[in-house]
């Protein structure tokens, strides 16, 4: 079978700062042991965490790499009871977080961190490591759902599900913000989204934004967003920006509000201790979030199954131009996930 | 202003078991305090337990009765920040539950209970135990909240709300049920109702179960419930049945399934120990409703401001003919809620 | 290696209602896989359960017994990371149940359920499904903690740990109660004891019980238990009795109170629904408890050790005296738990 | 009666950057109304944000100042149930805040915020928003709950209270951190301890420090508690220090652990948003604590009056000295509350 891995001899072209490639290379077919199955993997995806793998800092030279796979199972070792050959299966990035809470006990195999990833052909998993594909979806839809729908999802349930009737703010276009955005209508919830264009707007709009703040236009949008909801503050903010955007988002949050942090989109600055007082004066709950358990992806499989909701993928790659897969999302072209076929 | 007290010397006429009845009173009108607001009640509606009362085993003649009362503020007390004059407002039943869990410090002031009901024209209570009514309820839809909406809403949420992707079970046509029916969607999540005729089938469907069981034709329901989730078990249980009910309701749960204890329609019967032993054996958690904290009632009415939910209303009765309103509820001939003018 | 597996033909003596019997048998030793330890055993115990299993009504005839085990690992598969040749270990008796909730999911592998159980010389078993033993216990002190300590565990933390300063109520002293009593200390919590005795009341009060009801003198004891909590009523009872107490527990219960329902000692009879319903009216939570997940299991060895915790082992039978040592669990006379050694 | 109320024009004396001063005011004394109680109260303790009131950057010149109250029932209004003239009891400084978690409802009337603090003789407060004293402890005990200790206990209970076995870690000598580690042993947690020389660690470990880390020897100090904790990590940090600590203190959490942020006594510098990271990377939770609700203060009490916790008072000041009680507090000469009988 074919497996693509991390070379550390020639830097992908095309990608900015990249230290490590990826090169094909054909190997054994793995065989599936007790409690374990053989996964034919059909897709995989890309998330900005594959391109800072390109940068090196971890050592990983030699791993496959990529967190997300979606594929069937093709054969299943002794003692398996929950999945039979031909299941349309997804893997959780992280193998070893079952359920519950992260635990320095749950923080153990991940894949593309401490085991391989999911760009090959055949992967040897354990059977509570995967969460069937709901039936509307094809492979190339599911293999988006691990890492950036599952940490969308994530964001929404932790410390309690998002209610009816609550807000949550979401951050821009990009794929966490977009699933939080589709996600947060099947909560009941209202949704206010932070955009920079008329263009992102509308399509912000139609994919189920109740509200729009520009933010070019508004600097200071925490005192908009809080207005759209009469002074109130929102409930939820799914927090992506990082030190850009956090004064602002703690601003739009009501007392005793909830604010998931995702990612560092806007820059790794400081943060004067200043802007992150209404924490304590609010009784604020900041919590972070990077994907989830394997209970969770299956709850969020049976939401999207139940609600018929679709992935937005722009683009599909075949396995063999994974190099190009990879420049072309560098690139930031994109509206949506990068897909790898497998 | 006038009031109705319930009367220990004539009993009502029409309701079966009735030891007491009620009486009208032209009484002073009360002055707000600190902290206080005059409430110009301007719709009450009738339970359940309204019937209860009348049976007399709780000592409470010459106390004005209804749990349910809308209004608006008519007047203001001293150091009073939340509410203004004209103000549209819902009581709450239990007034000193204001948020969190039950406890012994939340179970004091009760509406109809240990303090004076909505049944007459103006009432004072405290500013903290009132809520907003959503702009697009009248004051007859929205006296119909806070029991039976906020019942099934508690029934929704104690415990972790439940998540888009879950599945709820109903149970008949009754107030609670049907305000469940049409709140689980609000959560996203999937209901299927029990009903005992194609009739009830039909308009349950149009209310938005996904699916419908007839208990009549299948007396081991559970077990059709348990079909229509694939095997698993529904997520939760709003049960109103009891002792009738009780063994099929824990049939159909998920292991650790929730269940929602909130009437006894089918009677007080007994029920064998082994009917309750899947609780043990699947780890399932019963869990008492009835209403619910002031905060909870907020939480609802933001729910059905987003989602314009409409309450069902099946007739409104002028103040003076509360006896009417009080015998044609009796007499089940309704369908929804069945509310007094004031 | 050698092991004791359920036998059809030779009901075991002694033991009353015994369909089934236990037989010795020599075997090949196994060998761990991908994830998989070896576990030498070196001590088993005996739980209620073991002898509702001889009854024969669930089919497991040729299984290996017992849910309880303790011993160390002999030997490591490939990808084992948490463990090392040498280690001390429990085995968690709901194999898949890692962490969170029960679901469908984590309801899966069972020992002496759904798999071979641990009354053998060596298992191979999953390196997530076992917890280190803390230092300061022998493995006959650990085998003792699976079932019996681990449901006193869960009972005290499900739906939120019990808090310094609040009251539980423990009935008798089988092995749920004492562990019950021993681990309320360590929550800083108070526990009121029901017992029938003058003797076992100054043990319960040895063990840590601040204070004891007689229910042979106090037949209406829930009365009694309210009394010793100023009349507010306890916070949590864990119910051991069944039908035959859960009208006086409810009763000793404070509103929005918990109840952990664990076991039938009192036998199966009818509740009247009448004697539930104050689980409507005063918001209780009724919840099962079985055993409880690895993180459960965790968290309960880092508690014991922190406080020393020494389980009370009553007699520790050799490992080819097990049908002796099940008459003498069976006779009831004794004091604690049960151990066979391996 | 007399009462103490800030005066804009002489700043006190001896307190740092203090524009704002206090003065002496004999008044009417005030009458409870409905649901209303008259305090008269006995004594008030100085906490870190009354200093900071002296800054004037709050306008509320004219406003009797200090969170911190306890005094006995002198008169109640009509309809008051809970209390009877005599009771011992200490107000709760966020008077609208019950019970549940902190929302834009529940966050309205704070004592010497948006209303009068406790710095006279009487006071009319609601009745719901005090509890009662545990008879161990004297006023001058009592009073010093409100807001330090009230703060500690919230930080060890918020997002799920700490299990047994669980260690927490509490930073100086301060008001807040001395509570905090007094109430970590009645949770049946251990408790780490940060501090800058010798005498102070003697007093720590006597008032129930489990290990000591002395951050000016160790600066990087948050790599010697995790190996305290044998590399897991700690499970809460009780954080006070703000902008100087925080990265150590993430570095000593576990993955999924939680970090209380309660203070700034480090300073309001800047936070490299990379030192946040672990926050992402780790699962963590971080929520702002600023005392709690009022049920949280009866569950406080209640824990109090089990383990006989008894506050450290340092000093008692009589009423007609307050202005010296400031400049002793300001002084930082103090170890433990400083108190003024009323």
């Amino acid at each position: 079978m074919k497996a693509w891995r991390l070379a550390s001899d020639r830097p992908l072209e095309g990608v900015h700062d990249a230290k490590l490639g990826i090169a094909l290379h054909e190997e054994p077919a793995p065989t599936p042991g007790s409690g374990e199955v053989l996964l034919r993997l059909r897709a995989s995806s890309l998330n900005f965490v594959d391109l800072v793998t390109l940068n090196g800092f971890i050592r990983n030279a030699g791993m496959v790499p990529l967190l997300d796979g979606a594929g069937e199972i093709a054969a299943v070792g002794p003692g398996v009871t929950r999945w039979k050959v031909g299941d349309r299966v997804i893997a959780n990035a992280q193998q070893s977080w079952l359920a519950g809470e992260l635990t320095p006990e749950s923080y153990g195999h991940v894949l593309a961190g401490t085991m391989d990833g999911m760009l090959r052909e055949q992967a040897v998993l354990a059977e509570a490591g995967l969460v069937a594909i709901p039936e509307h979806l094809s492979f190339e839809e599911a293999a988006t759902l691990p890492c950036a729908a599952l940490t969308a999802w994530s964001s929404l349930v932790r410390h309690g599900p998002l209610l009816p009737g609550q807000t949550v703010l979401v951050q821009g276009s990009g794929g966490v913000s977009v699933f939080a955005l589709q996600l947060a209508r099947c909560f009941g919830a209202r949704a206010i989204a932070t955009t920079s264009s008329a263009a992102k707007a509308e399509r912000l709009t139609r994919l189920g934004a109740d509200a729009i703040v520009n933010y070019v236009e508004n600097p200071a949008w925490g005192r908009r967003v809080r207005e759209l909801t009469g002074g109130r503050g929102v409930d939820l903010v799914v927090e992506v920006g990082g030190a850009g955007t956090l004064r602002q988002s703690l601003h739009s949050l009501r007392p005793g509000g909830r604010l998931a942090l995702i990612g560092v989109l806007s820059g790794m600055g400081s943060v004067p201790f200043a802007d992150l007082f209404p924490i304590i004066q609010q009784a604020h709950t900041v919590y972070g979030v990077s994907m989830g358990s394997c209970a969770d992806l299956a709850n969020l499989a049976r939401a999207m199954a139940l609600h018929g909701l679709r992935p937005v993928v722009d683009r599909v790659f075949p396995f063999d131009q994974a190099p190009e897969a990879y420049r072309y999302f560098a690139s930031r072209a994109h509206v949506g996930k990068v897909v790898i076929g497998v």
